[in-house]
């Protein structure tokens, strides 16, 4: 977006509650983006504090004092904390968003005006996220709000897209086959190094090219192994160098069957 | 390594024996670094042919033609095949090896002299291989071979480690895990979404992210999800979200109560 476009962008003002680390990276991205934050909730003052100082907010740990005649009250907590503190928030013409990807938008269902604004990406502490590229998925019960949030996310994120409770749902259930089960095997895999006196980094660079290649290609036609040249031989040594590790051995032998099955 | 002690490193003549994706990069970055091919074997004479001329080798497509009178043999094929062409070349007083990380040595016992080069890359004709990056691990049945086979190997990557036939199937088998199982996740999560009409590019930026992370910090340190929070009403929802697809119900299940096990 260019500048010019940017200006016409009216800066909101935004009282935000929770201060983990979505909200950490994602306030101070909208408060560089010039919107205004005028408070930061946490139950833990500390850390509703620290966030304030770099965003120009007051702090509070008490979810009485949050303002809602704001333009808009952001919802940054765990899923199962959403409701509840929506609840307990006052009720105005603030447009309510959470930020959740599994949650559905009905839990902010006692304001009028109910948004949803999913960054799609694991943040951390450690690191500054690249905004750019990160998708975020926007939802609203009013046309008028999804318009909003998406002129807004777009000085943000070159990759802005409308998703419902279902798309966001099968996003997050997506995201969770593709990232933690696939970090998880990274896990399984340090291990078997492990006990041979092997280190991780001997197959750091196996996965960054797959990684590299599946920026320009989809991962169906990246596979290899064992599996897809259905290579018995080698499968059965494998199932019976884990024969006495179960666990690993049914993980091996589900995904072997379903990489045939797959390319069958 | 230096320039120096690149050029105390006696170049060494090579015969290839096959012409798939291993050996047309291998072959070539030998003749690279100095070395020089004899000759390149194919079944098909084309393949072999095309290779030769980028190395300034003769082609053939006969075994019984391979002069092994040469300082290396280097079998460059399918696991499968590795013994049959071992048994059909003339043994002399070169060091036979073949590349591959599940096979043992002792497939290339008719000859005196065996060695094991083999570097752990999913290797593409589309792309050219960083080979400064990608581990080779060596093995000879001489303790003088392999020296010579580290010292050549280290003119091609920083990283070149012994490994014997256990370590390297271990490799192997850790590889099919990190890589290929991980890949197929990539698969089902493309699935998924396509299913939902979003594209693979929504979760890309995640899974990069992580991949990221990855090259500082250790896999089970940067486990997310809902498995390690042990956040059982969303693992239920994903699990009744896959209640027609038994493969991804199955492998939810699986994979979840692995992360669970191996985090408590």
């Amino acid at each position: 977006m260019e500048k010019e476009d940017l200006a016409l962008i009216k800066p909101v003002e935004i009282a935000v509650v929770g201060a983990g680390k979505l909200s950490w990276h994602l306030s101070q991205k909208l408060f560089a983006q010039g919107h205004t934050i005028t408070q930061i909730f946490s139950r833990q003052f500390e850390k509703a504090e620290k966030l304030a100082k770099l965003v120009g907010a007051s702090a509070t740990n008490d979810l009485a004092k949050i303002n809602t005649n704001t333009c808009w009250v952001l919802i940054a907590v765990a899923d199962d904390a959403i409701e509840e503190v929506s609840e307990a928030l006052n009720s105005r013409e603030a447009l309510f968003i959470h930020t959740s990807g599994s949650a559905p938008i009905n839990l902010l269902n006692k304001h009028k005006r109910r948004g949803v604004f999913y960054p799609l990406q694991s943040f951390s502490l450690q690191s500054k996220p690249n905004w750019n590229n990160i998708p975020i998925f926007i939802d609203a019960s009013k046309n008028e709000d999804i318009e909003v949030m998406t002129a807004i996310a777009q000085t943000i994120s070159n990759s802005v897209v409308p998703a419902n409770d279902k798309q966001r749902e099968q996003l997050h259930l997506a995201a969770v086959f593709a990232n933690n089960f696939s970090n998880h095997l990274f896990v399984l895999a340090q291990a078997i190094l492990k006990k041979n006196n092997l280190p991780f980094s001997a197959i750091l660079p196996l996965i960054n090219e797959t990684v590299n290649k599946l920026q320009f290609d989809e991962p169906k036609n990246l596979q290899t192994g064992p599996a897809i040249r259905n290579d018995v031989k080698t499968i059965e040594k494998h199932l019976e160098m884990l024969d006495d590790k179960p666990e690993l051995y049914k993980t091996y032998q589900l995904l072997t069957q379903s990489i045939i099955n797959q390319h069958n």
